[in-house]
This record gives C-alpha cells, sequence and structure tokens, in this order.
C-alpha cells in the first residue's frame, strides 16, 4: 500500500453565502493551492472526489464534472460522494484509496454545501433526510429532537447535566474567536449559553450549530510526490469507517454511537495509535451532546466520562491530552454539510504543521477528523501525523 | 496492486418497478449472493459503493445505510456515489481501489434507480439536470435535443443517416428478446423503427431509451478470495474514467466524447488489450447516436465508420469482432439511471462465465462495459478478462 500525505488544504469561510457555489469552491481550490510549499498543477490532478449533500436541491446536476471543470480540472475523473453530513469524510478515505493502490500520485478530495440556497422548507428536508425517515422524520421527530433524547438518556444513565453540554458550547465559542474562517466568532458567557432559546428540551439555541454554506478542498499525494512538494507532509495514518442502523430504536445504546466507535478502532490499530496520543481531535458537534459522546467513543475519556470531561475544560487548547475542536467545531466555525469533514482536515493540516496561529496546539504530533452522517448512521474518522509512524 | 475478480453478479429486471426501492436492492443482493459459486456471507462485506442519481428525489436520505442495513449489510462503511448516469460505473471504479489498495478483500458494488417514484416534473428535472443547465437545460435544450444535435452533425461530417441509428435500434430490441431482464423484451421491425413518432429530429421513440427502475450488485473480491469462491472469477484488467466540459459548445467536436475517448484510452492501457480484442462490449447507448458515437471512441471502428458499422449489422451477437450491446443495451433492455453501470456488469459476468444462455457470445474471453453521465461530462470504462492476461 503506497503511503498517502496531504500537501495542501485551504477553505471559506463558513457562513453565509447564498448563490456563490461555484465561487465558494474556487475559493477553496484556490486557498489549497497556494498553501502548498512546492509548486503544483492542477493540470497534474488525477481524481477528483468531492463530498456534498444537498446539491440535488439546487438547479445543477452533475456537479463533481461541473466544480471540477470550474476550477481547472476538466478531464480530471470526478465523482460526488453523498454520504449525508459524512460525505467529504468518505471522500477523503475514497481519495485515499485512489493513492494507495498505487492508481493515482495526485487527487483532490473537496466538500461543499450550499444550504442557504434553499428554502426553508427544502433546508428542512436536506436536513430531515439524513436521519431515518420511516420511523423518524414522518412522525415529527427533527435532528435536534433525536440528539435531545441522546441527552436525556446520558442524564439519566451517567448523571451528567445540561451544564456539562453549556461547557462545551463556550469553549467552542472561546476556540473559534481565534478562528477567521469560524461562521460564529464569537464568545458566549456560561450564563447566556445555559439560558438560551430551547429548541428540544434539554438543547437550546447553544447547543446546535448554525446553518452554513461553505467549501473545503484538500490536495493528497502519494509518498513520493509528497516529498517532492514540501518538507512537512500530514501524513495519513489511518482510516477507519462504519455504518449503523438508521432509526435509533434499532440501536442497543442511546448513549454511544455505534459507528463512531467501530470506525475509531479500525483507524486507530491501522495507525497503531492510542487515543491517548491523539493532540489535535476535530470531532462532529452538530450538537454539544455530540461532542460530548464523541469524547468517549473516541476513547479520550471512559464511557460516562464526557460530563466530567467537559465540565473541567479537559478539551480546551493546551488544557489537557488533547484538544477537541480548537477551530470552533460544527458548534461555532459552521457546519456547511458535505464541506465539514474536509474542513476538519484543513484545520488539522494547519496544526500539525504549525500554522495555527493564535489557535496553535503546542507540541501537535497526531491528529484525529471525526465525520458523522446523520444521527450515527455513518462515520469516517482519520488519524494523521507529522510522521508516518 | 493486489488484483481484484468479479465473482458475483445479480439484478432485478428493469421496467416499472414504482416504490420498490427496498424490495428491489434486495433481490439484486439475493441474485449476487446466489451467483457465487462458493459459500459467502454478506457479514464478511467490507465496503459498500452504491451508484444512484435520483434518490434525492425521493423521501429518502443517507441512502447508502439505509439500504446497507436494509440488505444484511448493517455496520459496512456505505457510501452513495452520484455522478449522473455514470453513478454505478465510478462505484465500481472506486470500489476495486478499495481492494487493489489492499485495505478490504469483499466489497459490495451496487447501483439502483427508482425513477418512477417521481412525478412527471421531477423526472424531467433528474434526468435534465445531468447536463449542463447554464448554457442548456434553462434555454430549454433536454437530452434527445443535445443527441439530436449530435446525430445531426455526424450525418453532416460522416454522411452517416437516420437509417443507421434505426440499424441500432432494431438490432438492440432483438438482443433485449433474448434477456429476461428486459424492459422492451420485443423485437421491432426496421420500418417501424424508422417511423416513430418524432421526439427530436431526427430522433424518434426508437431512438430513445425507455424511463426505468431497476437494481443491480456486484461482488468484487480480492485474487486471493476470489479464487477461494470460484474457478471462474471474472478478472477486473482495467478501468479508465474521465470527465469534461458539460456544455457541448465548449467541446471541440460534437461527433466524439473526449471523455470516453480518454477513459476508454487509460483502461486498455492497464489491461495492454487492443479494442479488436474485446469480444463483448456494452456500450451506453441512452441514444442509438450515443452508441454509433461509442462503437467510433472505443475504436470499434474508425471516426466515421460507426454508420457503416451499425447498418452492416457488424455489433449484432457473433456476426463481428465485437458484439455490441447484446443485452439489448440501454435502448431495449432499459436506463435505470445509477443502476446502468453496474448491470452492465451483470452481462459480461455472464457473458465471461458462459452463463448468458441463448444470448451467449462465442467463445467471450475480453468484455468491456462502457457508462456515460450526462450528455459525456463523465465516463468510465472497463474491461474485464476471463484470464487476468
Amino acid at each position: 500500500m503506497v503511503d498517502v500525505a496531504v500537501v495542501g488544504a485551504g477553505q471559506t469561510a463558513f457562513g453565509q453565502h447564498p448563490g456563490a457555489m461555484k465561487d465558494m469552491w474556487s475559493e477553496a481550490v484556490r486557498a489549497c493551492v497556494e498553501s502548498v510549499d512546492g509548486d503544483v498543477s492542477l493540470s497534474h490532478v488525477e481524481e477528483l472526489f468531492l463530498g456534498s449533500t444537498a446539491f440535488g436541491g439546487g438547479q445543477l446536476g452533475n456537479t463533481a464534472a461541473y466544480l471540477g471543470e470550474h476550477a481547472g480540472m476538466a478531464g480530471v475523473p470526478a465523482r460526488r460522494i453523498e454520504n449525508a453530513c459524512a460525505s467529504s469524510g468518505f471522500a477523503l478515505r475514497d481519495g485515499w484509496a485512489a493513492i494507495a493502490s498505487g492508481r493515482a500520485d495526485l487527487v483532490v478530495v473537496g466538500g461543499l454545501e450550499t444550504m442557504n440556497d434553499l428554502t426553508p422548507e427544502r433546508k428542512r428536508y436536506w436536513l430531515g433526510v439524513s436521519g431515518d425517515t420511516e420511523w423518524e422524520r414522518l412522525a415529527g421527530l427533527t435532528f435536534p429532537g433525536t440528539y435531545a433524547m441522546m441527552a436525556r438518556r446520558h442524564f439519566h444513565e451517567h448523571g451528567s447535566s445540561h451544564d456539562d453540554l453549556v461547557h462545551i458550547s463556550v469553549k467552542n465559542h472561546d476556540h473559534a474567536v481565534d478562528n477567521e474562517h469560524a461562521q460564529l466568532r464569537k464568545a458566549v458567557t456560561f450564563e447566556k449559553a445555559a439560558s438560551g432559546s430551547m429548541i428540544a428540551d434539554p438543547l437550546t439555541l447553544y447547543d446546535c450549530c448554525p446553518t452554513s454554506d461553505g467549501a473545503a478542498c484538500l490536495l493528497l499525494a502519494s509518498a513520493e510526490v509528497a516529498r517532492s512538494l514540501t518538507d512537512t507532509p500530514v501524513w495519513m495514518r489511518g482510516s477507519g469507517a462504519a455504518s449503523d442502523h438508521l432509526a435509533l430504536h434499532d440501536r442497543p445504546s442511546l448513549t454511544s454511537l455505534h459507528a463512531t466507535k467501530k470506525a475509531a478502532a479500525q483507524a486507530y490499530a491501522a495507525a497503531n495509535i492510542a487515543p491517548s496520543q491523539i493532540d489535535v481531535a476535530e470531532v462532529h458537534d452538530c450538537f454539544t451532546i455530540a461532542e460530548l459522546l464523541a469524547t468517549e467513543d473516541l476513547g479520550f475519556v471512559e464511557a460516562g466520562g464526557g460530563g466530567a470531561f467537559a465540565s473541567e475544560g479537559r478539551g480546551r487548547r493546551n488544557e489537557g491530552a488533547t484538544t477537541v475542536n480548537g477551530s470552533g467545531g460544527l458548534k461555532a466555525k459552521g457546519h456547511p454539510l458535505g464541506a465539514t469533514g474536509a474542513g476538519q482536515v484543513v484545520e488539522v493540516f494547519k496544526q500539525l504543521r504549525g500554522q495555527a496561529g493564535v489557535r496553535q496546539v503546542d507540541d501537535a504530533e497526531v491528529a484525529l477528523t471525526h465525520n458523522v452522517g446523520g444521527s450515527g448512521a455513518t462515520c469516517a474518522v482519520h488519524i494523521f501525523g507529522r510522521g508516518l509512524a
């Protein structure tokens, strides 16, 4: 298997960019190319893997070829990967395999979403259909409701509380203040986050990520090409992925995402890394409770310990073994569905190269990204390192 | 790079199956598993790549995980690949890479479409958006119109005629009579096909494929696992893929699909095969003119010679070097968008194993599939053999 590295990564600011699909994608591609240390031409790209969920909601189809053409990659084999909010996490997994197989040396992996182009009805639709439809959505259950049930159950089983979730929200807002690409680049006080408008009891406005537009782009290279382009490649050390039952009632637990645990176990084994060795983790906090569960499922704390992990601030930048969502996370950086997985890697790329500026995590050697689709029906986990081992 | 083989392949009949998405997929998976010579359990499948275009038009999302779960593959990493009508052709390419990279030994590649669930408006939308939207669709150009322009230009440049296209239609209907999975399982006379209702001058009803529902499923295995499951694996010998400008006005020619030529060149080189060695070709004849162009672009006949190739019946079963669309093709077997690419491989699997019954091509050793998205914006070409070389 050929070793693979990330040699470039760029993104747009996440936020409100209605009508700017092509511009956003071009901006992300340009930022990615500019981040490469050596000279690279898009004409040498051999494959394009583009993650996006809701393209079908707009006027355009055949969007992978369309956006390849628009960004200087006409002719390059391109495909769109749609896996709900884990679309670009899976695009990354498949882009990696294209190089690992020996078929390609230079691959672009992208993610893109334009949620604010949609009517409110279509926005609800595209968000809703990522969860279970037959038992949940058509009965009226929304995503905030789904995660609210997980939160209530965690409170019940483990004695955690909404205050723990508030700590996650406050932390991620604090981290986002230092991120020029973050949608909600402002701190919130504990008091304010604790008393937000109720969305789905116990989750308030401050427990929920915003609706976002955005694009992110990564350039992957084989070991040989990577070394010719940069002295500081970000090595891909492990990939794990899994699926799970869509409907909550089919799962054995409401307080753990089986797909996360399975994907993480695969990725840790492939990378030969223990959770305690992860310096930087970008995890899928579409709701604060999702981050709490992720810290447990990814092994940063024992099952049931996520509340204490949060309230003790152990995920804050440089305050524990692992900085969790140093970018601000989905909660405050923003969550443009299909762009989220690739966007997580943009952050990791900067952190592992020491280019994260004021939000740099000290001595960041190993990083993890965790990208979830739906309420846990799919998950992709990737592990990156400054070194290959 | 690990060698990869198709060890199982199955499909539903293509036709009218509204409301039967889950049932169709299960039926295709079951047929695929039953086609495997040895014992295989879906619990050993390591990855699922599912090609589909129009899922987003229905009530369901996160469909790869959903359909994995429904067909006995809960937990398996699953993703949907959307690349217009080439969706499952690209799913095949990426499923292959997953094994070739050494990451997996057993992979399911599927394709699925339920066009007849959609309202006429949504059906038009999902077909239309696969082509160019900004310059063509919103100005009123439909797919039949797009291909009609290609036909008119071919007539002008090369002296071909509508009669040549009629020969393709009659041939593919003849072939479909012998295919139990074909949607239009009936012969048509030359006179009838020549005088069909006009759709987009010069294309008549008999030049256009039908609207279809259907599903197809393939089981791929690494060389070692393949040999443990069967004495007659169908080896994957070459994969090629490319994209092109969506809008016709951006292309240098109307009488050749650049993406086809580029993908074919890649696949032939990888397989170390010349076009003349292809015994069985399943090509993307969404319109008869598309088959005419494909016979030229794939090198079965010289540029400009597609009309004569057709009118002389050189693609008829066992009448020339290469049997073209022995299944009936998209024209008569049917064209359930996302299922078409995988469905082509189902035919090839049977032909190369000598299991195609009355439509068996004599001494079929090497086969090719050709799957196009939009009016040529994407293309995937694969080459298969009874042997590895």
